[in-house]
């Protein structure tokens, strides 16, 4: 099954079934996906990100691959919704897209083990890692460049464990129709089992928690105007557009 | 007004004033502050926190100090209360301790002009940023290093703006009863006004977010069974303990 968190005409928040065609069901009625006003599909205490996690993308970066998961994070306000309209940064000229394979947490967890890692996963979804490099070039921990308010488009789907494979979905991501980001999770350097298992030797995570994966090569410039669909097989279409403060 | 959370003997959430006696009233009761089960002063969706914000501890770090606020997080799951016990991260040796003056956000605000700022003080706190430098000297986001669980023990008291003087309150930070950190917020190369405008430029602050302003020179280690003392000038005294996993 595929969730879909939307307010209703009442202004109620519902979980409605997300269907292939497109439509969502709530309480015995059927609506299209654009007619309601679809909201994040969790809503999580922290978002924990990991950087560098395709080696293609650490080269594009004129980066090293790292030897372990290079984590940093997206607090609350960072978090948008699929139709919602990113404000880039005042003064900020260098932003840019990153589609991400999301991680939805279930229960509260500490210290899971790598064979136990599935266990405390609710779903997938999907996000776009907004990145401001004017910022994050100058800055020793990313929270100017990726802690901005709306900088992780979340959604529009939590898709349950049985419609995705973590280890081999593709995913996609176009700009006004253009293909920028094509890959597969098969080329992760940590998968999934091994993220959970690293963050949560460190810290608690919470129900609705989301881990981001890391982003593949492809990542370029976003402008005012600019629609984002970001795709991951299994899960879905996110959309976002952009505008400037 | 000073204002401690507590859980009373129903396990309830109170609010209540505390007084100079060390004692706490609500609803017509009074109970002295170790006898009951003090709360962190406020739920913060995120910490925004300020490294290198005095030039001496900048300098004992051997780093420069920074041209604009350096900035990092810590999450809900960092926060620890008055009187609680952290616990340090497994197999990591070198955890120091940072007595930080912290300022409570009173309203969700973003775009905050300096000369607005005070606007948004609920008032102050007190913190120990609790950091695992064996984890932060090799991350480039202090993640494992800052926001592991247990690293922002807050409290006791929220005071509010009356009772403090932002740009003239001492703090002391005291381990097993040995002065280890002794200064005054006179010495910040940011001030409070400074630090909320540029945050907010970013991002939305909400009711309750706390940010700390850094930490002045005399870091040192803490061990398993240690006792620590956070005080500053006019909002009180935070103690804490500290054991090994």
């Amino acid at each position: 099954m595929r969730h879909v968190r939307f307010r209703d005409e009442a202004g109620a928040v519902r979980e409605g079934e997300y269907h292939d065609d497109g439509t969502v069901s709530f309480g015995g009625r059927t609506h299209a996906l654009d007619d309601v006003e679809v909201l994040p599909p969790c809503e999580p205490s922290k978002v924990v990100c990991v950087g560098r996690n395709y080696a293609k993308h650490a080269a594009e970066r004129n980066e090293d691959v790292p030897d372990r998961p290079l984590l940093f994070l997206k607090p609350p306000n960072a978090v948008a919704g699929h139709g919602d309209t990113v404000t880039l940064p005042r003064e900020r000229e260098h932003i840019e897209h990153e589609v991400e394979f999301a991680v939805v947490i279930g229960e509260q967890c500490r210290n899971v083990a790598e064979a136990d890692a599935m266990d405390v996963v609710a779903g997938y979804t999907i996000a776009d890692d907004v990145s401001n490099r004017d910022d994050q070039s100058r800055e020793q921990n990313w929270v100017r460049g990726k802690a901005f308010d709306g900088a992780c488009p979340l959604g529009p789907v939590l898709a349950d464990p049985e419609h995705v494979d973590p280890d081999g979905a593709s995913l996609e991501l176009r700009v006004n129709g253009e293909v920028r980001q094509s890959s597969n999770t098969e080329h992760f350097i940590f998968d999934v089992p091994t993220l959970i298992a690293e963050i949560t030797r460190y810290m608690t995570l919470e129900e609705g928690d989301v881990i981001l994966t890391g982003t593949p090569e492809g990542v370029g410039p976003l402008e005012a105007g600019d629609h984002v669909e970001a795709e991951v097989e299994g899960v879905g279409t996110l959309e976002h557009d952009v505008r400037r403060d």
